[in-house]
């Protein structure tokens, strides 16, 4: 019998909600999609989507709606009294509510949420105060408001648990290490199993002989090194700090730097609470950095258009940092290497990162084809690779809602 | 006329005065090197060879040499009264004292320490007080006991000035980055430069053709990217913490991590002083990590010979994280490498480090020869390749005081 599975991604200022009718073992039917944008700039705006129908585009909202909680809770009610979504008439229709976590520590595989996981993942925030905080707010949302849901914690590290330990390991004092959780977790991994089970299937080989580059790009941007099926390294780190940079996100950098940005660093952000610790340091380094720091806009595709001096550099430093993570990937996949991947918003729509970006790795083997580089993606994967190159290059339109759907309903621990 | 030129080399926990015999435009000549190390676990042991010969050798001195300062003046008297070392009889006879200098700041080249340049130098103490405390410390000495002497810095920052604007910039709120000069500068420039002009010189190429990778692997390591004889990237960055990890040092880690380490990283430590602000978080990176803090040594030689799981561990991570940065490299010197060079202590010593690097990075052309890698190092330069690689691999002992003294000695408005 078929269920309905809710995907519930909440983002740093914005809530997507994909409803999918599934049976255990089958793939993921999408009936609708929702979401809020522009939390943090209101006020925020109201997509719908039915049927792969456009339903509502760009409805301005109340700012009253102000939380990732708020969001969640007005597009529920529009899902459950929209009469032509026939499989939702009352809350009790919807038999899994899926949320997207971004950081699950040790946890390798998705975990239904009882109290004890609760708790666990109230511990987790601590590491990751910026990013899990909204996603738990809903699945508290939902444990009290929906009793007949089940509520199921997809991690964003998960899929990165075979990284071997000689890489995961930071060389710091190993007591604290262990007692602090100190290691590197690496996220965005909904998004890389997706990609790698849709690439093997476009390459017509098994998962678990399949080596890529991935590299998702978005306003949050990591890259990947997949031996074998398997995440065997990836850029970011005990948070999503580390590695490239994104938006508003400085990425990787000496260590020693905050302490020289500004003082006091190290004390509470005046936006932290009691339950949510957040230093003044990571504000920095998350919120007020990356290529919004440069530029003044976090849209990469208007920093791509310009060739103003500032955005050039915006430009330059991202193609470096990624061209970085190519060269060390290569290594660790000892030049065994299927393709390079471009995926997220911006590996999905800027031909010109992608072809900037190959260019600089062609002494590896990767070469594009502008025709087929140039044309719009309207493909799950496309290849976007010049005949006869050593290596493949790929462009895969990621779905982190459909892959948490999936997870749920080819486990049957999860659907049933 | 020669002159008389002491190269000065202030490390964590030793001293080092090389003596030469110098003429504008001439390759120095080497009279005497002598050396106190143990600062910091007493009591201090003194070395001191005289035309290559060993006149002391772990000589046990008293406790009461407890800083760089007290080590340089144990050394300075004991040149100065030794009846066999003629060409220096008295304080006089010391043209140029000539000091490494780890930060340098925007400087991209050696200066003569005025009294500007002296107080510039104490301002950039406060990026790199780790660093640069101890050879400001010598600085000051000379200036006020040799005033005869011209005292010279030498920057480990001033090879590095080629590094291009989107290399160099950080993705931070450029407005704060200006204000408080915060960029990649890298260090071990002194050993690059020496590295560089011997590796072009054994190929027979121009410098400004030579094209490598260096590895400076010591108890503080670092790689850089060669191109056209001048860096175009290093692992370290706004200081030497950044990139690999070192005897102590943890190298890159999640910016975020120490934050989670322990309560209050931002606060100053109890070893700051009035002039020297030390954060307990940037104490913890340099001081309490690296393979010290996985192994309980600092002896890099003893984790690679150990076949326990801490051992290897640190031995393997060490390998994971050099490997990335030879993979980064090779794309950015877009393939066109003539060798991958090793150096520095450990780069010179371990042929078993040599060994598992050059395996890891085979797919880029990179392959030794196991009889050339096995024997120890005695040449400045030596090719450990195997025969029709495609690229060359090499061994080079640096030295430092020797490039410190050269750049005084080819620069007449330094030497005279």
């Amino acid at each position: 019998m078929s269920k309905i599975i809710l995907s519930i991604n909440a983002g740093s200022s914005s809530v997507k909600i994909s409803v999918y009718e599934a049976t255990t073992g089958q793939t993921p039917n999408e009936l609708a999609e929702t979401q809020i944008d522009g939390l943090t700039s209101p006020p925020p705006q109201l997509k719908y989507t039915r049927d792969s129908k456009i339903v509502i585009k760009d409805k301005e909202l109340s700012k009253a709606i102000a939380s990732q909680k708020d969001a969640f809770q007005y597009m529920l009610d529009q899902l459950i009294s929209d009469p032509e979504l026939t499989a939702i008439k009352r809350k009790d229709d919807i038999a899994i509510a899926c949320h997207r976590v971004v950081h699950g520590g040790d946890y390798g595989e998705s975990k239904v949420i009882d109290s004890e996981t609760y708790h666990h993942l109230e511990e987790l925030t601590d590491l990751a105060p910026l990013h899990n905080a909204s996603a738990l707010e809903i699945v508290k949302y939902c444990l009290d408001s929906l009793p007949g849901t089940k509520n199921i914690a997809v991690f964003d590290s998960q899929f990165h648990q075979t990284i071997p330990e000689h890489i995961r390991t930071y060389p710091i004092n190993q007591e604290v290490a262990k007692k602090n959780q100190l290691r590197k977790y690496g996220f965005h991994g909904i998004s890389y199993s997706f990609i790698t089970r849709s690439v093997a299937e476009f390459l017509g080989k098994d998962v678990g002989e399949t080596n890529l580059i991935v590299l998702h790009l978005g306003s949050g941007a990591s890259a990947c090194a997949i031996r074998g099926g398997g995440s065997m390294d990836t850029s970011m780190g005990l948070t999503p700090l580390a590695g490239l940079p994104g938006a508003t996100r400085s990425g990787s950098v000496d260590p020693s730097l905050v302490f020289h940005y500004a003082s006091d660093v190290g004390k509470l952000s005046p936006n932290s609470t009691s339950s949510l610790h957040i230093s003044r340091a990571e504000e920095i380094l998350n919120k007020e950095s990356g290529w919004k720091s440069l530029t003044g806009t976090t849209n990469f595709g208007t920093v791509a258009a310009s060739s103003e001096p500032k955005m050039k550099l915006a430009f330059d430093i991202l193609v470096d940092r990624i061209c970085s993570y190519i060269g060390s990937y290569y290594v660790t996949l000892h030049g065994k290497v299927d393709a390079l991947v471009f995926a997220g918003g911006i590996g999905e729509k800027s031909d010109m990162l992608r072809k900037r970006v190959t260019a600089e790795v062609a002494c590896l083997g990767f070469e594009v084809d502008e025709g087929k580089n140039g044309k719009k993606i309207e493909e799950v994967v496309r290849d976007i690779g010049k005949e006869g190159a050593r290596h493949g290059t790929l462009v895969c339109q990621t779905d982190e809602q459909f892959e948490m759907a999936r997870i749920c309903a080819v486990d049957e621990n999860l659907l049933n």
